[in-house]
């Protein structure tokens, strides 16, 4: 359709009816739009600042979710994985493997990724720059796996904020696929009570300058009701309002493709 | 027209036949595209990393030249001033007085630019917020000239390089006004050599992004040979290319004006 | 002596008896200690963030203070400037013009303080690597003035805090005698009140950094009451805590000149 | 002694001979300036920029060496683990297990860390505050391990830099002994060629400043060819440079002591 794609769903899988009615709701949202839409959720947590962050409800509890939502609505999905033992066990229930931005510089973990034959979605750390993920991408091709794709999170910027850098959008586009995490970008690590902080105010505004500058994709966690999440509750977008930012954004879409 | 507006030119009034050519083909470029046009030039440059840099033909002769443009087009016209004795002087001669980034919190400069009652640009420091930049609006309108604008020009990050914080936007609109200044937020400074250098090929990366996120103003540095300019030649755009990025972007507002 | 000089004083003149009271402790400590003194204080406050911040007590006035503590102890004085036309005035006044950060980059400026024939301190902006301080004292002594030195007051980190970078004072070193300031290096700006706000619980720490890595000089602005200071009380230094810190930086200055 | 002790050793266990030549050297320096020594050697480089680049010897091969280096010079040694299965297999060989910057907010390789009851060596994420490393000691000692220790490697400055906080010891010495990695903290990351640079010229600079402001410990990476290394040889001292660094540092730490 000449439409971006969208990685959507929540932090982590918190619970089966959970992750079916946030599922629903956004293949109703998409076929609508005419979105390609994969689900996104975490089987586990594994990088909280504190020990006594939620981590997740059990490892093949929450893929079996996720291998059941993607039966069900007929969709590819995404998690994240964070040792070598992680790849081949998340592989046999989804999609796309996806290395989290802190870890995106183990070479082990991205060979074992690539390995599976499934796409890998790699995350910018936010210490790399836009350059430097050649060589992540250059990881999972040498072990001969040509679907990698990468996604930013934002970019350290002091301790307590994060910027995107929208010339990298371009520039990682060189590489692979590009896709925007519009929400994570927003947070505000390092706080002082140990919790990530966010500004969600500013999802459509990192969102309509993704789009305009030409990201393949768009990543999104989303939730029902992020104030009582078991995490990200900063910076998650409330579902309610996906739809009329998406139909925004596929107009600006629609702008650029004929540019 | 619901259009955003361009303030653009060269960086330096080095001469009035150069002026002159430049200002009559952005006039009709912006004709035909329905975009309001300030015409830019500074009169002199105040602030080169290297004392043996360009700094400018002479100052009034330089905005004689500003008032000519004025005049044979009918259009306005912006400079930057450096000293509290330039704002009455530059005064007789356009019609927007800029305070450079690295002099907006000077508040006698700031102040009396808006005693003049002219329109006073307040380019957003590389070391301050979005949200710092009140302050300086506050100033012009305390002194009881309501004509303020703020324009973003990148932030700080590390020694040699620049980016530009697309979430100022929505948060200095709260203010002023608010411009993109597409060419000075791609400098590269701080270089070995002395000489500011710069990523003109992300110019159009940079516009359209300030553009989806709703910048009311661009600001753009412009000249027709830009390797032989006598400043700033590492990030103006060549006059052959303003026509089509304008186009796109203007593309992109329509689209924006009906979400 | 062998030792570090020192640059200190309130931040701005707000009247003679507490210029002089403040002298006057400041030479008893420094002539225990065999530390070279330099009395500072500004005569104007040009760059608040808000109109509304006290500026000073009169131009002329406040230079005639510093001029009175200069024979009154024996001392010479260091202030700062804004304007070109500040410098001839200052000059007739004090021993050292200071460039403020913001404004070390304006040549007229510093050209200006420059042809006094005066000590020329030249603060590196926050935005300034301390290679790019080169060219800001190449503009001293192109002026047939060979008595530059640098100051460096902290690099931006983010919106709201500063860093000092100790890499720096070894490189600035090479160009010209270099000092630490040791309270303007701790100010967190941009804080959402307008008021620049500092962490001085920290001034030990980056004063004994600095002179273990060779500063030739420190900055510290101390004040007998802070918390009561008109401005900069956020980051000045209690005075009673000024000779023990001064004490513990002559005995690792001492060790340092014999390795 | 009262004076600050030293990690030091090769970035990478390349093989016995070197491991023993290194350790022979720093021992006998160690022991001449009384300074308490703990070998230091990864057995894995598992975070390389490129898929090209030297990772290792072999696991279980590399452990042996270090644990033969520890009962030829009956000295401790430090190692840094990547994964949870690393945690047992490594604390079967080494006194202290480190967890890599860009992993030590990975809960599971903490607590697996923590659980061995091995020390475990913390060392601050370049994206994390100092402020933000209390979280991370805290899973050691909720795990019932209260020998956590942190290491600060320097804090990223824009994409090419890194910077060192100074502020940072004094604040994490609240929470944890707390050593300054003077090699890694002057790497220069995202360099074009994929190869992390260095500014070895800073080492003494970095060093005196650390021990200035009071750590407990310095982290050297150290070898008798960085040239010809098969890691970091842009930031490793040469070998030949070590007796004179450390004998100007216990110096200085002696005059701190008496402050």
């Amino acid at each position: 359709s000449g439409n971006f794609f969208l990685l959507a769903g929540p932090c982590a899988i918190e619970g089966e009816e959970m992750a079916m009615v946030i599922a629903e709701k956004i293949v109703a949202i998409t076929n609508r739009l005419e979105i390609p839409f994969v689900f996104k959720g975490s089987f586990k947590k594994a990088n909280r600042s504190r020990i006594d962050s939620f981590t997740g409800i059990g490892d093949e509890k929450a893929l079996k979710i996720l291998k059941k939502v993607s039966q069900e609505f007929d969709i590819p999905t995404v998690t994240d994985i964070h040792e070598v033992s992680d790849a081949a066990m998340a592989a046999k229930y989804v999609d796309i493997l996806q290395i989290p931005a802190f870890l995106v510089r183990q070479t082990d973990l991205v060979v074992a990724a690539a390995n599976t034959g499934k796409v890998v979605n790699l995350k910018k750390g936010q210490f790399m720059s836009p350059e430097s993920m050649q060589h992540a991408v250059k990881k999972v091709t040498d072990s001969g796996n040509d679907k990698a794709m990468i996604t930013d999170r934002g970019t350290m910027f002091g301790y307590q904020d994060m910027i995107v850098d929208f010339r990298g959008i371009p520039t990682m586009k060189q590489y692979a696929p590009t896709v925007l995490d519009v929400t994570h970008s927003l947070q505000q690590p390092n706080q002082s009570i140990g919790v990530t902080g966010g500004r969600p105010e500013m999802i459509s505004t990192i969102a309509r300058a993704g789009i305009a500058v030409g990201a393949d994709g768009l990543f999104i966690e989303t939730h029902f009701d992020p104030a009582n999440a078991k995490s990200d509750g900063a910076n998650m977008l409330d579902l309610h309002h996906l739809e009329k930012l998406l139909k925004d954004l596929v107009a600006i879409r629609k702008t650029i493709n004929h540019l």
